[in-house]
């Protein structure tokens, strides 16, 4: 493609002319409105108006049209449609693309449906923007963890253990092989438990369990707040020896996120909640697939995707999707780590591998570890031994049979995803 | 209401029963699961747990289910519910408060429509966050503009002008008696007209202007862009002499807001843009209501709220209701400056008038002005006619026959709300 243009893909519905209501859309995202002003001339409109590159009819989906949509509903029409806008409209600045390509567009009443699905950005945002800083190489040594899925769990409670009980649970973890640890996104910066005394709490077991074992698990703080309290949210989590801050990347914005890692000195497990919000109607938003892109170039090392047979609203064609397209190739950036989360246990391990092709992941599992019958170690070494069993390329069954921990998950989880 | 919680409002739509689906949202967005873990014990659900405060039904709408919703379609109840959250879950901190309120919740399939609509939060939240550093009296002070509606425009062709036309079409405005002048939201700061050269070009014609009348229309220059450029971006604007910036809100976030708002010396001009994307659905997001809060208290000084007969999807009630919402005293802080545009000219200003009160407005036209017949200076004519008349309580009868400025613009753009 162009170096000099940026496609923007979308899923449109109109009861107009589909040619018609692409070209508002296209007019309305760039020089501007069906009626000539004054100074609006054509070397104007060549230089900067946004053309439909391509628009392709696709079936309706049953989803009713958005609210103040013109036009008789019962004649609506379904697309994909490219628009190709010029680069120099807005630069390679992620927030001023933003303004062209999901700005808005999402409010003009001759469509029903308006839903940006994929972005193809110019080599100029990869020269911009660095991406992750650590990427899967880097976490992968900061963890310890060479090959193999990477094994995590989530604290829980959500909220409500103090710092002390945190420690606690910490070194259970630690003690069971955890590879990875995080905070939930509802623990930020509450009085009941501030960072800093979590940081306080958690680090100290951390470093001795490293001192004794020669590997530290990589625990995610939530640094989430305020733009001007990131830096000292993380520079606290550093100085600790801490391995890896967690933002939620919706909460402190996208340009919040490319603004932390500017300064990081570690990974960025970065958090998509509220991403339903914008990603979950058939109708209106932004697909994970375009928002994703958005978020590696801001710097996410660690990305989530949900996972397969998750409690949440997703397919799982729909997840692996999601996590295809974090592993896509993207302008030259470091590659992000997938996150796999909800519902996670071992039984899921050899379906998703089968999918996913790779243990270049983060598998995160929160009952799935602290709810094994024979309590977390066991949880950690149900999901090791899955996962190793999955590369090998053997059968859920055959990994169940050789794995006591894995068969004891099937208790409580079960039955195994073949 | 409590100094110690927030309540969140509501719209869910579910085929489970309804008391249910409230809980299972209150659980997912505090302590957690259903599934009772360890340490999770009873003072920690009574200290943490969110709270189910009032749960009305509502009939349906017609509108689909989101994707992925449980349960028999055809068995969907729709219903507003007001939850209860502790505000030791999070503090007053906006991004943390947001994990809680709007965070996951939005892709629970228990819930075939999940919409926060608003949100009523402590006095802590004003203490911590300023909120408009000049709002309304400040505004109005910077442009001179003691009382009335204050008549702004939006620069169009949006892109594609050079810093010399651009300097042209602001001279012509401020001859014209504008208030204020905007920067297209797709203006940000591309090769072809950088920030640098517009305010280069901008501000000498503004103060050989003020030098000849007094008076100096504010002129908004967009200084969207990553949250690191923002400082440098209103601090060119500010040493030209510049007295605005606009930030397009949900493009630097609602965290890069605050953190401009923590540095400016000038009003910050928020813009929606992208709005749409999380506010249009009827089934999932967030509600005007809810969202202009976030957004007066992280310092918007003006914020776009639509006007009435615009051109987007919106209904005239619900222009009115975003438009009173912004102007509800908010935690003590200053009130922040709706912003009317969209299809605005001077024809809509009694019934604007009548139907919100006030002339603390800011009403930007940009065809009312540009494309007036007998030019821009008539166009703010007939809206400063217009507004001034539906003040005194005429009638907009009496307003067209009194000013030839709006009976011509009648001509063109008619015909008038009554």
């Amino acid at each position: 493609m162009s170096a000099h243009h940026v496609i923007a893909t979308y899923v449109i519905e109109t009861s107009l002319p589909l040619q018609h209501a692409a070209e508002v859309l296209a007019g309305e995202q760039s020089t501007g409105t069906f009626v000539r002003v004054q100074r609006e001339s054509d070397d104007v409109r060549a230089r900067f108006a946004a053309q439909v590159e391509s628009l392709q009819e696709i079936p309706l989906t049953g989803a009713s049209p958005l609210p103040g949509a013109v036009g008789d509903p019962s004649g609506r029409r379904r697309a994909v449609l490219r628009l190709r806008f010029p680069l120099d409209n807005f630069g390679p600045s992620l927030p001023n693309l933003l303004a062209a390509v999901a700005g808005n567009l999402f409010e003009i009443k001759e469509l029903a449906a308006v839903r940006l699905i994929d972005l193809d950005l110019p080599p100029a945002f990869g020269e911009r923007y660095q991406g992750p800083r650590f990427g899967v190489a880097g976490t992968r040594r900061l963890m310890g963890a060479t090959d193999g899925a990477m094994i995590g769990t989530i604290i829980k409670p959500s909220i409500g253990l103090t710092p002390a009980e945190l420690a606690e649970v910490v070194g259970e973890l630690a003690d069971a092989g955890i590879d990875f640890i995080k905070d939930d996104e509802l623990q930020g910066n509450g009085p009941s438990s501030p960072l800093s005394e979590r940081v306080a709490a958690v680090m100290p077991v951390l470093h001795r369990h490293a001192d004794r074992t020669g590997r530290m698990p990589m625990y995610a703080f939530n640094i989430t707040d305020d733009i001007d309290r990131l830096e000292a949210n993380h520079d606290l989590v550093v100085a600790a020896g801490g391995t890896c801050v967690m933002a939620c990347v919706n909460l402190v914005g996208l340009a919040g996120l490319h603004f932390l890692s500017t300064h990081t000195a570690v990974p960025i497990h970065g958090h998509r909640t509220m991403f339903g919000a914008i990603g979950r109607s058939e109708q209106v938003g932004i697909g994970f697939r375009a928002w994703q892109k958005i978020a590696r170039l801001s710097g996410a090392d660690h990305l989530h995707t949900n996972g397969i047979s998750n409690k949440f609203y997703e397919t799982d064609d729909e997840v692996l999707d999601s996590i295809a397209a974090v592993r896509e190739p993207l302008l030259g950036i470091a590659p992000t780590v997938p996150v796999l989360s909800s519902g996670q246990w071992g039984g899921l391990a050899h379906a998703t591998y089968r999918a996913v092709g790779t243990t270049d992941l983060l598998v995160l599992a929160g009952g799935g570890i602290h709810g094994h019958p024979d309590g977390a170690a066991a949880g950690v070494s149900s999901m090791r031994d899955a996962w190793a069993s999955a590369a090998r390329g053997e059968s859920v069954h055959d990994a169940v049979e050789r794995s006591d921990a894995l068969r004891r998950a099937t208790e409580v989880f079960g039955p195994v995803r073949a």
